[in-house]
């Protein structure tokens, strides 16, 4: 079973407190919004964005996000179908920050993809953009909310958008020149949301399934979290776009939407939690706290 | 060597880059001002407040806060001492969560500690409580900042204060009831903050070393991340009271005053990143995000 939807059922099992009949503001609860979506509140996983990393351990499955990172989910796309990442391995897992694989430093080159890209760290902030705002305050951005199921800060006036760094993004490692992030090595956020690398790196997706088989590894020793020796690299079998996967290979899952009342419902049901082990509603829920929720299709 | 030194340090390598000499504005990286400390922005760890939870992989050290809860923090002494979490275990591990280990399910009776105690969540909001405001908002809390060196929210208007569930703090599990937690069963912050929890629940410390232990343990597959299995429990040789193991057995390790002004330098090091790499400083840091240093003594 998808783990993202298991850990969900599970805290809303602590959660199912049935609220007061004759409580005139009753809202639902997290697990109560989840049972009374409609199939039209999700959205199949697109087998042409979704990679799967596979480890000895399992396989982790990945979103892209186009939308605000073209260049790099393309260039992705190309390596991965070259087999770039195949064999490759994780080398670095610094605690309470990233846990990161790939290149630069195998001796493969980018073959068929580029080997430099331009910084995709923002998108232009148009009325085009899909956006739905969270009226929470936020203190990195002026605006955050989502887009097409990623989390995203907006700066306005500057005419910027953002994907942001919560817990479970992928990005595109760089080194200091902004231009030498290509996506043959890439990172996913560990920890509480590093949100200063938000418009400083080019984030290109999301972990939807399989997130603990990158959160729990062994931290490296090394500086920045690198294993210190090579044999403690963590080898990577495959990546994989889902498209490429036979059919019966792959997983069948499903997002949720993210511009609908069910999900404004969910908020609403994580900044005031209605159960009755909370006693204090913390009347705000901080962008990287609210679940985007994967589960398998019916 | 200390593991949340060597990480901060291991930050620092990738944040030396020097600011030019002509920035009339130039203001020290964390690395600058950490080099630059003088022994009076350092403590000691006190001895009396430090516990060692001993596991088969090493020691964790976890600095309590009887300022925040008094009674919880003498509770977990009193069983402590009667060596109650010897041979216990840890027996969940949530992704993005928490850790928890202890009891309440040992058939161990509380012995000389409290089976009850009253809900330490807040603590009255008195100019006596030594504070030091970050002044960047907070979506949580009307004001943030930090008391003897925790993370620490705050409603004026209220009188009251309470300690916040940044990555790596440590409070005692409760059930419904406000007084079901005594300290037998405690966890601690694995994931991205969830502030949700706080004035919800007794925070009792911190994790001052060893964190990495507790943090890449494997993930529970059990609703609420409870491992499904005994077997896969992790065993807890033993919790000691820094100040009842030999002297030559101690850490010796020392926290960062969190009111000096060495401190509201190291704040402003993260709030705008000073070195090469960062492109755009984020003018902002979330509570959660300032490192509260600890290191080995010199």
């Amino acid at each position: 079973m998808n783990v993202c939807w298991l850990l969900l059922v599970a805290c809303c099992l602590a959660a199912t407190g049935v609220v007061a009949a004759d409580d005139s503001r009753a809202e639902p609860t997290t697990s109560e919004v989840l049972a009374a979506s409609k199939p039209s509140d999700w959205r199949p996983l697109d087998p042409e964005r979704a990679l799967y990393l596979q480890m000895a351990t399992g396989r982790v499955v990945i979103e892209l996000a186009p939308a605000f990172a073209p260049q790099h989910a393309a260039n992705i796309r190309t390596l991965v179908r070259q087999g770039y990442f195949d064999g490759l391995a994780i080398y670095r897992s610094q605690d309470n920050f990233v846990v990161q694989w790939g290149g630069p430093d195998s001796k493969r080159g980018p073959g068929k993809a580029r080997a430099k890209l331009p910084p995709e760290f923002t998108v232009e902030w148009t009325p085009a953009l899909p956006f739905t705002r969270l009226p929470d305050i936020d203190g990195y951005a002026p605006v955050v909310g989502f887009s097409g199921g990623f989390p995203v800060g907006a700066d306005p006036q500057a005419r910027q958008a953002w994907l942001v760094h919560c817990y479970g993004m992928v990005g595109a490692g760089r080194d200091n020149d902004v231009e030498t992030g290509n996506g043959a090595e890439l990172y996913v956020v560990i920890g509480h949301a590093p949100r200063h690398l938000d418009r400083n790196i080019a984030l290109v997706g999301r972990v939807v399934q399989g997130m603990e088989l990158l959160s729990a590894l062994p931290r490296g020793t090394g500086p920045l979290g690198y294993y210190a020796k090579p044999e403690q690299n963590v080898p990577i079998s495959s990546v994989r776009l889902a498209a490429d996967v036979p059919m019966a290979e792959r997983e069948r899952l499903e997002v949720i939407r993210t511009d609908t009342p069910t999900f404004a419902a969910l908020v609403e049901s994580r900044r005031n939690r209605r159960d009755d082990w909370y006693k204090v509603p913390a009347g705000h829920v901080e962008l990287c706290n609210v679940p985007i929720v994967v589960r398998p299709m019916p």
